[in-house]
């Protein structure tokens, strides 16, 4: 079921009918979370708009990656936050909630990550994220050693790259599109 | 052929042998554009991960639009102008003395798009991308408005803000990764 | 009660005994409130300390104004979002959402007060506040003119700033001090 | 005697007649002062604003401290001139020249600390009290601990926190009302 | 006579014994001034550094120009302010008290120009040499015609800009040289 | 031979005629580098203003100095990066370009310094530059002794500072002028 209000302020309708696929992947989401997220139809403009995104952000929030699923998630809020994305905030704080059944760490993300008690090894890696965000010109190899030095492999350099650079890609659509997020995250793992 | 420095600071190795689609794509790259740019080379960790790129790059920067494709090549490099991206002010900037014919409007793009004498629908479009890549939050229906005031659709607004995103996206992993533009660039079109 | 862990990182014990009159007032607190706040207990070090800070703070946020409650917890919580404050951000994001029975406005003036949809006078109310908050030297007399023209008196501005100057003070304090909220607040009204 | 310009530019009239205790209190000023400082007079609108204020002031700045009068009235003007605050410039500027016996001392503070000759100890408060004002919740353990390690303990931490949040209070709303200091200020301990 | 302290914090002895030019022009500034300016002493180095100084000095503050010498004095400190150079706001900031006779107005350009009561011609030309100083690449042609609104004519902005280049210049050379203000000017027109 | 298009965007005539050394100087630009700099028209106004430019810019650019014309004009670039001024990038990319041989080293430098090849003793001359133009107020002495760490000497670090004051001058002037550079840069030393 989709939300009765258009999920940007962009006059876009979603394909209509959607592709049999399509249908079939927002079917699953309404099974599994209760709710089609509005990103989704937001997307689901054209087919390769929606593929897309999804296949981009599949590979990279749920695919194989020596991050946990939780980590990405947190990678997302921090970057969101320095964004002051409100969908993202939303959604993603949600899901900081729900993996780590810690609401004050979602709390904390959305706020000011320094505050949380992490340990040093996702300190660095929030660090890195939050410096892409607001100077990535300013990285060099001592940033990189800094994640090397607390364990990261390159490959997961590569990783947290690219999810902090999804969510400079991802805040700036949905502040330039007023995109909204859907009621249910707001109550959700509180 | 491929560059003989790794392109970026990361010790990650491209798949090998690369799967014969991928290995097709290069070859065509090679011979259309006589190299294969690192940033291809960057993502062929993995099959998922080039096809997240290329599919996205490409309904993007390709794909159906009413923006030109020199439009959204100068997006590419006013957002990147901003970040201080050095790949993809190499590579979008010889996209845009290329396309436009016009070396200097690439150079004015690349140094500060205000100097440049463009006409009052592609310098909205510029200022858009630009305030979506300093301060996205701040962005409300005014904004829009403008756009569509010099005659751009809500669809071309999802477009540009796509495009704008996207490089507000590469920028960084580019800068995160140390990934470094062919030679070829340098040149081109000059 | 209270809270086991020290209401900040400064090794400062509240006054022992207490003077009657603030075990009183604590006391009030565990009743009405299910907690003693950290910032009273932070600044229970002296009778002065503790009696200037809530002797201001009951003016500005309990005390006769035309503003009414929720819009000074609105202010307070719009400061606290540019400022990053965890501390304040939790406790008046809860009153926001408790004050409005609208926990969504909460989160908006949490992460992003600009996508909350504010009539005229409250948008305009906090625009000024933010205003303070980054760049209070550049404000002049036509920033207090829109705050008349959406029918705020002079009476209406003083307190405006007052308010918003309140917590560009406690904000500092708190993050200079890792002051934290109570764990009361994070569930509160949601 | 009080200065016929209204101290701000909202059309706030002082309490009329004033009460007994604040006549008084305001005789004093004249008596000792010379005049009646305008913060004191744009806070005369009833009885609750003025005490709050002053009683917080009152106890900030004169009551029992490590830190020395002077030192507090030095966190005031580095304070107010990153703010770019012109009624606490010229009134603590001018405390800054008397309590110190060097006109030049107040004159580095006002337009940039980093020039005057100070010992690593008030250096070190300085450097806190413009990180609070600038980016206070960037400010962590280690910020906390370079204090301690010039020889200030928590609770002079605790001080150097509310003098600097005091005064980002303060030049808030002295900017925002467009409160103007008194003539008397400017030629003081030249 | 020469200030015993060297006039900056490099170790650059002036030329010894000074070329008879050199000396005329410094026996004239102790028979006026009542000192040799440091700026000067510091640039004695060679007579090319010292000559291209003062020439082009002497041409922008001194020479033919339809701004007054006053309003030449008040863009240095205003750019001066936004620098935060203590060299140029002490020496600049006496020549705005002496040229004006009014001490307040050198106080006011020094802590924060939008509280001076300028009329709008004053106030374009410095809001002009502020954006100069903060986002001179922002600057197109309404910023131009703003100043001739207010009747600056092309030949007035050319000295506008090129008296708040010149102080862009020497504030950062002063700064980064750690050049200090001859002690006479503090308490000059007080 | 002139540019046929004035060279700012105000209406300011070259003297006519030309006094005769100015005429033989622009002989001489026509003859050496086949077009007179439009920054030399555009100061051609009167002879003060043209000879304290050029007397200024010849002693800094071309005189006795420890640093080779190359690195004084890699500070002129990585200046007017951080400005971005179009005018000299444009000029002095060019320059550097020409006199390194080493096209890419001219891109970097106009795009981000920080990707560039360099030796710690330029990297630090450039950090030094940057540092002057973004934040001049914060340099103390550690930042002089690090030049001096990779060998500069005091009078080197003048010939740095005033090289780097100088294009925070010109990069303003021309940014406030919309100084436009000659055609012929564009393409050489490609």
């Amino acid at each position: 079921m989709t939300d009765p209000k258009p999920p940007t302020a962009l006059n876009l309708p979603m394909m209509d009918p959607l592709p049999p696929e399509t249908q079939k992947y927002f079917d699953i989401c309404t099974q599994k979370l209760g709710m089609i997220p509005n990103v989704l139809q937001a997307y689901a403009i054209t087919t390769e708009k929606l593929n897309g995104f999804t296949a981009l952000y599949n590979d990279l929030m749920l695919g194989d990656s020596n991050l946990s699923k939780l980590e990405r998630e947190m990678i997302a809020v921090v970057v969101s936050s320095i964004n002051k994305c409100f969908y993202c905030l939303v959604a993603h704080g949600a899901a900081v909630r729900a993996l780590s059944g810690n609401p004050q760490l979602g709390e904390m993300l959305v706020m000011n990550y320094r505050v949380a008690p992490l340990d040093p090894r996702q300190r660095a890696m929030l660090d890195f994220a939050a410096l892409m965000t607001t100077a990535s010109a300013t990285i060099e190899e001592p940033h990189r050693q800094a994640l090397r030095d607390v364990g990261f492999s390159d490959r997961d350099i590569w990783d947290i790259a690219n999810v902090a650079g999804f969510y400079n890609m991802s805040n700036r659509v949905a502040s330039a599109t007023a995109m909204h997020p859907n009621d249910e995250y707001h109550g959700q793992s509180r």
